[in-house]
């Protein structure tokens, strides 16, 4: 298996307003050719600790990808720190600089002279042209190691890797087809799920597993490396079928999907419609819900009834329900379901109602009660959740239990 | 100066899906406290890397935080790690162990066994609680070094840094008092902003001044640096003052405050109240303003009327209305506010209609369409927007545009 590091240069990538997205892109390019990452870092226009990262790296893995760092200004130090940690010299092309001559008088500008700087690549490495600005990448190869460098505007960059480096790599002794999978479930722990799998994936060659817990579902990725995509795919495919059968309903998406996006297809499939009462969530569901493309097909009405008021008027809760029982019960989740679903015509309902905080809670009921209701044609249910979290968390939580509930509904049904 | 290096651990971080954006809070709070940053690296589940990333960082800088690998799995490998490159061993701690089964029984869960792993700490350390998750956190000193270890999820991860690590800091001997602020500015894009401030903010000394452009809103974001926090706050004071009146009303918070809150102040201040109708947004205003603790004082009612017949049934729209001028017009976005706010009886009532894509364009009203309504005691009216992006930042924008129009509506009267 081929490894690689990526290293971005720049002082404003260590700031608390900019972040290198060019490795999330690289990342992807070199996986593609089975190449894994296996360390990034962010240096600053800093010689020394620049020149010990590309050494660290040459040490432990055969590709090393850096970015920035190749401007004409005093503080663009990639080219000769790079040439340093290479035990190379700097040379300088004459054919490089009339290149850059010539595209400063296309812009009609004179070449300033510290633009010279562009001029000089590292010995021995093969140039990589830059149609859409002025430093010129290098590509060099050292003891059976690859090591590029690129500038860092992403426009720049990328069509640099594409028409230059990923065919390099691709010839690369080594180079295997990697393709990658994520599972989402929900309403299992990341240490349920990991329980429930370990011996699987644990069993599957070429296959890597990690398992990630995200807000309110698990992830389960799956990477599988072969000679070929078929291979790949076969092993991915052996997996997720064997992994969806050992979580059965948890499941909600073998292909990486949203739980919306899940749902959205399951009612499109059956023609059928949705409503939503919400309290607590304030219209957070009917925000995923609608963030899917097309879902005007499927949902019709969205009531963020957040006043007792507003669940009498819109919901037609009875006053004496709200008073025995409160806004936030079992009685009041199932008159939400069954007012909206009432009022909308809708095949389906599900309401949401409970208390996120960081105000509201007692005894009885704690910051955290969520209850959920629906309402469909065979009847009217609902459950009762304590979520952990502050209040966006507990939202979100209760939003995603709310669509989760209703996804099984309707695997039931 | 005291220089900082993160490390980042988690392989999921060295997919081409996730970044690790930790490191820009992080980096923002130990600016704050006069800490620069001088390296980040992201380092997968691989001890031999991450000790090496450990050992490496300690020579170098003055603070090493660390984020992610404490959670119960095999393959979260940060404690034990950490503890061999700082040559210390793990220690179990039996009242973390009864805090876990505390937790999880508040859950109304069993704790599975492995969640045990997360009972051990680095010797010497101090832990830091973590009131949102299973994962404590870690702060060790040694030989002049502070070394600070925190669980990846960023809800985590906040609390416990300014709880615990921000004060340990800033009683370091060499901190500097740092203090930030951010203006934020809505209706004004990034270099209009810049011209309107530039010889403001190069006049004053001690302040560094960064312009944002973030999804719909334009962050001003100063910083000083003096001696006290007095100081530093004069600074601070005398520039927000002097960019606030050069703005005017496009300003909606020199604190940092969302849109949301502001508007939640002045409502609350006035003893009025909202209802809210929206069809392409989807409940994404309805979300933003409950995002508010104590929101419910203010707002009573949202209605996600998706479909025509919701918007007729629930807005009282007529069918003339919608046949003549279509559900994305000025006089539908009218109707749509007007009905609102005679159903809830709010002092103001809000509507948004318009086309998020990516479909549903035409060439009359193309993708990026958005009407805003507005109904109150004054009368009722609407404006035409047409915002670029894809359906994500289009529901943003124009959810954005809608809670600033009720803002400057607020402001009139």
């Amino acid at each position: 298996m081929l490894t690689a590091e990526i290293i971005a240069v720049g002082s404003e990538l260590l700031t608390p307003d900019k972040i290198d997205t060019n490795s999330l892109w690289l990342t992807e390019r070199l996986n593609a050719v089975g190449i894994d990452v296996m360390l990034k870092t962010v240096v600053g226009d800093d010689e020394a600790r620049l020149e010990e990262a590309i050494r660290h790296a040459l040490k432990r893995c055969e590709v090393v990808v850096m970015t920035g760092g190749l401007g004409p200004t005093e503080d663009d130090i990639t080219r000769r720190v790079a040439a340093r940690a290479l035990d190379r010299e700097l040379e300088y092309r004459d054919e490089i600089e009339a290149d850059l001559r010539e595209r400063f008088r296309r812009w009609g500008r004179e070449m300033p002279e510290i633009n010279k700087r562009q001029a000089f690549i590292i010995e021995g490495s093969r140039v990589l042209p830059n149609p859409n600005g002025s430093a010129v990448g290098m590509l060099f190869e050292s003891n059976g190691k690859t090591i590029v460098i690129l500038p860092g505007p992403p426009r720049e960059l990328k069509p640099m890797f594409d028409d230059h480096v990923f065919p390099h790599l691709l010839d690369r002794p080594g180079a295997v087809i990697a393709r990658r999978r994520i599972i989402k479930v929900s309403g299992m722990g990341e240490s349920a799920v990991d329980a429930a799998i370990a011996d699987i994936y644990r069993s599957i060659e070429g296959l890597e597993t990690s398992i990630l817990f995200n807000k309110s579902e698990v992830e389960v990725r799956l990477a599988a490396r072969a000679e070929t995509e078929q291979k790949a795919d076969a092993i991915l495919e052996n997996a997720a079928g064997k992994i969806a059968a050992a979580l059965g309903p948890a499941v909600f998406s073998t292909q990486g999907e949203s739980l919306e996006e899940v749902l959205g297809k399951l009612l499109r499939s059956r023609s059928e419609t949705l409503s939503l009462a919400e309290s607590c969530t304030g219209g957070m569901v009917a925000r995923r819900i609608t963030e899917v493309p097309g879902s005007s097909a499927y949902f019709l009405e969205g009531a963020v009834t957040y006043a007792n008021e507003a669940k009498m008027r819109t919901l037609n809760l009875s006053p004496g329900t709200l008073e025995r029982h409160g806004a936030v019960s079992g009685e009041a989740a199932e008159a939400m379901a069954r007012g909206m679903r009432e009022r909308t015509a809708s095949d389906h309902a599900v309401s949401i109602t409970g208390i996120a905080g960081p105000g509201g809670g007692s005894e009885e009921k704690p910051v955290g009660t969520v209850w959920i209701g629906y309402a469909g044609e065979r009847g009217v249910r609902s459950f009762k959740l304590l979520l952990p979290g502050d209040r966006y968390l507990i939202r979100w939580r209760a939003s995603s239990a709310a669509l989760d509930y209703l996804r099984r509904q309707l695997l039931k049904a």
